[in-house]
Order: C-alpha cells, then structure tokens, then sequence
C-alpha cells in the first residue's frame, strides 16, 4: 500500500515561551525541575508576569518531531487543536511553513491556544510549565481516518493523556491504523507523566496498541518502578516489540526482541538548551526507520537532530536538518 | 543634578518576526537586502504566510538599545507606543522584566503593535520588513518631562522620522533634555533612512539639537552621499559635538573635536544574525559614557555587546551584558 506519509505525530499544539532564569526562581516558585508540570491560566498569567523576557518559539512534543522529519526531507504530517487566536495563528503557520500537513481545523471557541512556559536555567536544563487551553478540544473527532491510513508510522505523545478526552482518540487513530496494516508509535513523554498515567501505559505496550515504544531513561526507570537501568530495560524487552531508550550523552539503545543497538551520542560544543532533545531523536529515528535505514542509522540522525536542537533555543531546527545529516555523510 | 536615569531611549516599539531565507526569497518578494523596509499591513500578512517558521522575540532599536543598557546593570527608560494586544503585551512584559522603566500606556485603539518581519539569510545579514502600526501614536504626548529630565542622556532613534508626528515627540524630548542640562543622542539607523530625511538629520547635527551621534560606516556615507569614508568623518567632524562610528568587524572610531579613537571589534565565533548590531554598540558605549569611562573603553563595552548578539537569533540579549563585561575584565 502506498503511503503519503512518513509519520503522523498526534500531540499537543503548544507554542513555547522561554526564557533563562535562575536555580533560586524555581524554588521560589515552587516548581520541579526539568519535568512538565501543568498549569492553569491564572498561574500562567502569574509566571509569565514573574519571568525574564522571553523568546516565542512554536513547540509541542509531538509537532516539534513532525517539524524535525520535515526539515531532514521526510513527509510529515500533524494532528493537534489550537483556537482561532494569535498565538494560534503563531502555532499554525510555523507548522505548515516547515511543510508538515497540518489540517486540525482552529477552534472559535472555547479556551485560549496552548503555551508552555519553559524557564532555561544555566546548566542549560528546561523546566516546562504548561497550560493545555486548547489542547483540551483534541478528540476523536479530529482524527481524520485518511491521514492516519496514508501514514506509515503514526506517532502520539504520552502528554496526550492529560487532556481528559485526548486518550480517546488516541486509541482511535491506533485502532485506524493497525487496520491499514501500518505501525504505531508512543514516546512516554516525561517521568511524572509516567507517574500519572503508568498502568495505562503498560497496557498500551502489552495489548500492543503500540508496536515502537520511545523513552529515555529516567521514563524508562519511573515505567517499571526501578532505580536500575538494566532491570527497567529487559522489563520493557519483555513486553515491547521494539523500542529506542535515550541516555542523554550515553547514547541510546534500541531493543527488538534479543537484539541490542548501542549507539553513541552526537557530541556538541555546549548545552544552551534541552528543550526538545527526545524530540528530536524520535524524528531523526522514524525519519531512518521509515525510509528503510537500519536501527543504528536511524539512531544516529536521531542522536545528530538532537544535538542541533540543544545547541541553540527552543526546540524546532535552526537550519535544515537535511543538510547537517548530508554534512555528517549520514543522508 | 541628580540623575534617576542613565539613558532614556525613545523609538519605534516594535515585536521582532525572524526567520530564516535563502537570498532567493529576497529577490522573488522584491525586498532589498540588509535594510529596513516599512510595509503596510496586507504586505505584512503576504510576508508572514511566505516566510518560514519564524523566532519572535522583542525588538525596535531604541527599545533593544534601553534593554542592553538595563543588562549592563545601567538605569534605562524607554518611551514607544504599543496598542492593548497580544503583541503589544509581549512587547511590554519583555522590556519590563529586562528591568527598563516603562511607563508609555497601550492604546485600547487604533492600529495593531508594530511587527518587523526580519529575514536572515544564510550569510547572517538581516532584512527588515517592518510595520509600524502603533508606533505612528508617538507624540508630544507620550514624552514625559519628569523622565526626561532625570536622564543623564536620552537617545533617539532615525527611525522615528517615519511615524508622521514622532519626530515632534522627538523635537520635544530634546528640548526638555538640554533645558535640564541633559545631553541628547541619536542613531542614524540606515542608510535608506539617512536617504529620505538627510537634511533634517544635518539640521540635527549643525544646530546641536544632537549632542552625540552614532552611525555606521553606511549610513555616514549616506548622509554626506560620499563613497570615501574618511571624507565623510572629516565632514561629519566639522558639524558634531562627538560621534561613534561602526565599522562592522573594522571596529569603530570616536570623534570629538580633533581627537580620535579608533577600537577594534570583538573577536567572534561566527555571525548567527546581524539583528541589533548597532543597537547593542550604542548600549555599551551609552553605559560607559554615562558612567564616566572614556571613549576607548566605552566603545570596546559597546564591541563586546553587538558581538553577543549577533551571534544568537534576536536583538536583545542572551545572558547578563554585566557578567560578560566582568568575565572580559571590562567592568
């Protein structure tokens, strides 16, 4: 069966607003470091008023990964709710701009389109603050059967658990496209995502539902309740059938039944900021993986996308990503 | 006389749109490159749907000018007109949490806040499309005489014979500013600039309505329409108090009378987007002057503030102007 795309991401639509800050804001503030905790509008009045000035830049988990396959050449498309607003109009034209497939209609009612509040401290760490707003409207409804079908790999962020109804159409558009014989992919997000939602992500990775599980360490541990690595990654062999497991600079692993791929991180000249980083990887990842790169390929043009995105801010590529892999001799 | 203020700036307050384009994009939109172009709104939406995924990030020369100072550890105002929008609250919060004082009210009517649609092209040079909306609020008005008093400078910006009335706002300030003993500046910012009002620019400069001007090399030429630069210094010379001159990476000459003091740039790694250059020149200089430093270290706090920001996305600063000027021993 043919296919018009590579990868359809299902995800939050958020445009990020960032800016450095330091240690002591966070503790006074009362927020976790380097974790997605969710706000509301009062507190992202409060935080913002709080907050250094910032850079706007349009992100969203899986949106940021649709942009990152667009930008190494991949055909990509997106599915995700921002309201008829100014931040939403932002949302929008950056997404298609980069040449995804962008059709979720805007809504004119309703709350305000997402944003993310992400403090950058200086050890280059991002601390994500996130009001969903519109996010809340992504139901079933908005999964249009045709794309999910045209997609080879359909991609749904763990985040997507937080707006109450957005796990329905989730399951939905697994459901469409295992019946058109394609795969089905979850990246678990954040660590305190895992938290809130992990019987149901265990679930989704025994039933099935999902085929490629992606996820770094610290999700990994918090998945299978262990402080140990190795114990959390044959806990995930055993029940996954194929996964890529991100180590920050210790590279990552990719698992399918008994095999294991080991491969390096990128290195980089320095940290500016982390936003983004799984991202990345999993686009430079399916990217590989849908255009018939082996495992450890794949890898790597995940491990070069996000060494680009942390080297500078926010979490969409600075230039293209087709000419970087092309200057690495990966493409 | 005491001074609450070091430096108060006035000009355009504008959201910068960036972007990068490749030099086709300038050519197939009839844009000119590295200048500042002024476009009415149905262009501007033209623009934004045409360009790519865009950073947007507080801009307008003075206001970026008044933030570098802030950043410096300086005392600086600002004065600009935004109107009651989404933008207009971007603008406000950015320069506020920079630490300028700001007390220009947003206008509940009338055009939207002003945006400038900046492409960078891959050889780091900018080109501004801007639409100026609100900034044409700038009057007499909005200049407040007990700010203006209290400043040991205020800095004005060429961009404000654009706006029909601003340049009465501007005429005033001065006024005010030599009445309290102050002194006043003034940026020629862009040859196109010096090109539609050169001899008011000149008429500035003979009657010392300006007491302290910065140009660069272009905009020098522009304004005595010479091609040989040291024949427009010698001319420049015989009609101002002291000048700046920038150079780009040949650095900058201050002039005073017969004295000259050449400083060379700041080294950098690589040039990201030329945005702001000059603005953060004058920054640097502004709080060296105005902290009773000579010309020749003001000018090299000025080089290694356009040095910083032109090698990251955006005008304003990305970390404290203060401890780089520490970590280079400058302060």
């Amino acid at each position: 069966m043919s296919s018009q795309f590579d990868v359809l991401t299902i995800g939050n639509a958020i445009v990020d607003v960032i800016a450095r800050a330091e240690e002591d804001f966070l503790v006074t503030h009362g927020i976790t470091k380097s974790s997605m905790t969710l706000i509301d509008e009062h507190r992202a009045e409060m935080l913002y008023a709080a907050m250094g000035p910032a850079t706007i830049i349009s992100g969203g988990s899986a949106a940021n990964t649709a942009a990152c396959i667009a930008s190494f050449g991949g055909k990509a498309a997106f599915i995700g709710c921002v309201k008829a607003d100014p931040v939403g109009d932002i949302f929008a034209h950056d997404i298609v701009s980069t040449g995804v497939a962008y059709g979720t209609a805007q809504m004119a009612e309703g709350p305000a389109t997402a944003r993310s509040f992400i403090l950058v401290t200086p050890d280059g760490e991002r601390t994500m603050n996130t009001y969903l707003g519109a996010c809340q409207n992504l139901t079933e409804k908005q999964i249009d059967p045709a794309v999910v079908s045209a997609a080879k790999v359909t991609y749904l962020e763990g985040y997507l658990w937080d707006p109450p109804l957005a796990k329905i159409a989730f399951r939905k558009a697994a459901e469409i496209a295992h019946k058109a014989g394609r795969e089905v992919a979850i990246t678990l997000s954040d660590s305190f995502c895992v938290d809130r939602y992990r019987a149901e992500f265990r679930d989704l990775i025994k039933t099935g539902t999902v085929d490629l599980v992606f996820a770094n360490e610290h999700e990994l541990k918090a998945l299978y309740e262990t402080a140990d690595f190795d114990t959390a990654l044959e806990a995930l062999r055993a029940e996954v059938k194929r996964a890529a497991v991100t180590r920050s600079e210790k590279g990552a692993v990719i698992i399918e039944g008994n095999t294991n791929v080991v491969v390096p991180a990128h290195p980089i000249a320095g940290l500016v900021d982390a936003t983004g980083a799984g991202d990345a990887y999993a686009a430079g990842f399916l990217h590989g993986y849908t255009n018939g790169m082996g495992f450890e390929k794949a890898s790597r043009l995940g491990a070069l996308a996000a060494a680009h995105v942390i080297q500078k801010i926010g979490a969409r590529p600075g230039r293209p990503l087709k000419e970087l892999a092309q200057e690495e001799g990966l493409m």
